[in-house]
C-alpha cells in the first residue's frame, strides 16, 4: 500500500518534471515551440482525415537537439495536447525523467530518425485502405501526382524474417532491433508497408508527413481499383521526381484547410 | 375495453417494477451500476462506430449474479438509456416481473452466456462489411493485430442445420435451442458469423466486446480488398495468441476517444 | 408582357389553391393529416440515409380517397415541407387546379396505385449501389432477413422494350404507358430495378416503403461484394417468406431511430 | 532587405488593384456580380460533394468580356471567398495587376474557354473515383440519365504524348502548349480524363458544370462496380442525347439543395 502511494507520487513528480522539461524549451526555442504546436494540430488532422484512428501516432524531431525527438504519450490522436508531449532519444528512452507510459511502437521513430538525417517526421498508422498491399505483396505505386513521393513503389516490412528466435511475434515494432530492421526496409525512401500492420511514413517536416499519409491512402484507394479494372500505368521514375518536386511545394494549401477543419470542431 | 385497460395497467406496473428491480441493485452493488452505466454507453458507440444500426444489440453478464444478464428492451441502440435495462436468466426470460417487449433474439445472449462461464459480454449485428462472409462460406481471418482475437478463423453458423421439422426458419434465433446450436458454432472463440444475419461477437468485458465488433468489421472490409488483390497471407497462430495479448491490453484507449465522441454529440 | 402577369397571378392562385384543398383534407380527415406529415418526415429521412439526393421521390395514396394520391412538387426531398405536398389522380394529372411544377416521373406513383390496390406508398430514386443490377440484367436478390420482401429477386425492367415507335427514349418514365409497362414489370412484387435509371419500391404503408428502400440498398452493397468473393447463398423463398413476416414487424424500431435523427438536424 | 520591402509593397498593391478592378466590374455589369457570387458558392458546394479536396478549381467566363475569365488565387476551394477572385486574359495571364499566385494549371481553363467558345465554366479536379478509369485506359461512359452528357464516352488526355522534348512531365498542364492539347482532346464533349492526375468538366453555365462534375463522380463509382459484375448496357447515343435534354432542364433542383447545405454550415 505504502509502496503505490509513492509509485504513485514519483509518477505525478515524473509528469509535472516531463511536462517542464519540455515546456522549457519551448521558452528558450522558438523553433521548439512551434514544433510542439504543429506536432498537436497533425495529430487531430490525421484523425479528422482518417489516416488514424484510435491508435496510430506522429512524431517531430527536436529542432533545437537533433539526437531527441517529441511524440505524445500513449493516448488516441484525437486527444493529444500540448501537456501530453513526451521527449525520446535516439534508443527510444524517455527523457526528463518522465515516466508516463510511452506508445510501445516509439522504436519505429527513433530508428528512422537514426537511419534518416534528413527526416524530422515520422507517422504510422493502420488506415484499411492500405492493409492490403502489405497483405498479398503488392507494391503500392503512384497513380498519381499526388502520391508522387512513392517513387519507384513502397517496400514490404516482412516482420518474421527479423524476430529472433521464433518468427512468430505480437507484430509489434517493439524494440530498436526492428524499429533498425523496419528504417532498413525503408531505406532512402518515404513509406514504407508493413505487412499484417500497416505502413510508415517519412519527410523532412511535420506538414510533409501529414500530407503524404493522407495521400498515400488515396492512392491506395485509386490503386485498388485501378488494379481491378486493368493493368494501371503507373507515373515513370522520371514523372514521379518531378511531379514530386512540383506538388509538394503546395502543401500549405491543404495543411490551410485541414487545421481549419480541426479548429472548428 | 375493461380488458385492455387491466393489460395497461399491468405493463405499467411492470415497467416500474422491472426498473426498480434493476435500480435496487444498482443501490447496492456499485459494480451492477458500473456495468449499466458502460453497457448504455456501449449501445451510443457501437451506433456511432457503424457496429449496429437500427438493429443488433450488446448485453453484460451481472457482476452481482452470474446467472442473470442485462439488455435493453426492444429499441434502437442509439436510443438506450439506464430505464430501458431489462434483466434476464440463462434462458432468455425476463426478471422482476419486467413486461416490456424484449428482443426476440435474446436467445443469442443468454445461450452464449450459459455456455461460456469466461464471457461476460456479447454484441449481435448486422454490419454490411461482415455479410458476404457467411453468404459464400469464406472465414473471416485475422488480416493484423487489431482483429488478432479472429484466431484461426470465424466459425459460419447455418442456422438451416438446426431448424426442426423445416430447415426453412424466418433466420431469427428466437429460441434456446437455436441459440444453444449457435453456442456450440462458435466454441471457445470469440466471434461467429451467422449466414444470411450477421454475427455475434463475445468477450470477458464490455469493452474488449466493443472493441472486437468494431475490429472485425474493419478486418472484412480489409479481407475482403485483400482477396481480391492476391492470395493475403494472414497471422499465424502464433501472430494472433501474441498479438492478441499485447492489443487488448491497450483497449481503454480507443474506448476513451469513442466515449467522448458520444458524450459530445 | 401583360400576359406574363396574368400567368404568374393564375399560378400564385393556383399555389393558393392547391395547398388549400390539401389543408382542407387534412382538417377534416386526421388520417389524411397523419399522412401529410410523415410523407413530409419520409421525405427527409430517405435524403438523411442516401436513399434519395437531389432527385428521388416518394407518395401515399389518399387514405380519404384510394383513387388519389399526394406527392411533393419538383424539388428537392430533403426540402419537402407539408405546404409542397400536391394530390394526383391514377392518370397523374394535378388535383385542385393546382399549377405548380409537378415531377415528371409522378406516372411510376399513379401506374402502381392502380394495378396495385394493396400498395399505399411508393419510392423512386437513384442510389448508386443499386444501379449496377440493372445495367447488367444481375437480379437483386435477399442476402439477409432484413430484405426478405425481395422474395425471389426483383425484375429489371427495361424501358427501350416500351418505347414506341423509337426505342431510344430519354430514359424518364414520363407518361402512364411506361408507367403501366413499369408497373406490370413489377407485377406482384415489391421493388423494381429500371435499367440504366434507378429502382422503384412499393409497400401498404410509408413507414415500410421506406424500410424496404433503406435495406434494399444495403442489400445491394452486401450482394456486390459476396459476388465477388464466390456464390452466395441466398434466402430460399421459404426462408424470405418467413423472415419478412417476423421482421416486418419491427419497423417503427428504425423509423424511430431516423426520425430522431432528421429531427435533430 | 530594403529589395524585398518594395516586393512586399509590390504584392499589397496589386492584391488592391487586382480586387479593386473585379469589384468596378461587378459595381458596373450585374450578370459579373452574379457570375463571381455563384463561383464562390460553386466552389464551396465542389468541395461538399467531395468533387475537389484541397485541390481542384473552378472558373468562369466573364459575361462583360468573352476574352477574360475569373479564377481564385491559389487557395484550396472552400476557403474562396469573393476577395479571392483574379481575372485572366485566354493565355492564362493576370489582368488587373494582380500579383497574386495564381492556380499552376489555369491554362486547363483558358484553353477550353479558347477552343470552346459554348463553354462558360470549367472545373478541374482528382476525384479518386474517376482516377481508375485515366489510368487503365477506360472511358468512362454515361450508365444513366444523370450522366448522360458523357455521351459515346470520355476521352483520356496522355500528357507524354505532348510533352516535348522529353515525355516525362511533372503530370501538370502548366502552359498554353499543354492545355491546348488537353482542349483538343476533350473537342467537343464535356469531359475529358487526364492520366495519372484527374479530370476536366465543361459547360455554359457554373451550375451545369458543377452537376456534371458531381454526377461523372457518380457515374464512375457505378460503372467501376458494373464492370466486376458482367457487361454493363451503356446508354445508347441515342438514349444519351435524349435524357440529357431532359434533365440538364432540372439543374436548379440539386443546386438549391447543395447551396443550401455550404449556407447552412
Amino acid at each position: 500500500m505504502k509502496q503505490t502511494v509513492v509509485l504513485m507520487l514519483l509518477l505525478v513528480l515524473s509528469v509535472w518534471v516531463g511536462a517542464a522539461g519540455i515546456k522549457a524549451q519551448m521558452a528558450q526555442f522558438p523553433a521548439v515551440k512551434t514544433a510542439i504546436e504543429e506536432l498537436v494540430l497533425a495529430n487531430h488532422i490525421l484523425y479528422d482525415q482518417n489516416a488514424v484512428d484510435g491508435y496510430g501516432h506522429i512524431s517531430v524531431r527536436n529542432p533545437a537537439n537533433p539526437n531527441t525527438f517529441f511524440l505524445a504519450r500513449s493516448i488516441a490522436p484525437s486527444s493529444v495536447q500540448t501537456d501530453d508531449i513526451m521527449e525520446f532519444d535516439m534508443t527510444g528512452t524517455a527523457l526528463n525523467g518522465d515516466m508516463r507510459i510511452p506508445y510501445g511502437e516509439r522504436f519505429i521513430h527513433s530508428s528512422i530518425y537514426r537511419n534518416r538525417p534528413d527526416v524530422n517526421s515520422v507517422v504510422h498508422g493502420h488506415a484499411p485502405a492500405v492493409l492490403p498491399f502489405g497483405l498479398t505483396g503488392t507494391s503500392l505505386k503512384p497513380v498519381y501526382h499526388m502520391s508522387a513521393f512513392l517513387g519507384e513503389g513502397a517496400p514490404i516490412f516482412e516482420i518474421s524474417r527479423y524476430a529472433k528466435p521464433d518468427p512468430d511475434t505480437d507484430m509489434f515494432v517493439g524494440n530498436s532491433e526492428l524499429g533498425d530492421a523496419l528504417a532498413r526496409t525503408m531505406g532512402q525512401g518515404n513509406f514504407v508497408l508493413m505487412r499484417g500492420h500497416g505502413y510508415a511514413a517519412a519527410a523532412d517536416s511535420i506538414r510533409k508527413v501529414v500530407f503524404r499519409s493522407v495521400y498515400a491512402i488515396q492512392n491506395a484507394v485509386i490503386q485498388t481499383e485501378a488494379l481491378k479494372m486493368g493493368q494501371p500505368r503507373y507515373l515513370t521514375a522520371g514523372e514521379a521526381a518531378r511531379s514530386q518536386q512540383t506538388i509538394e511545394k503546395t502543401i500549405n494549401r491543404p495543411w490551410e484547410l485541414w487545421s481549419q477543419r480541426v479548429r472548428e470542431h
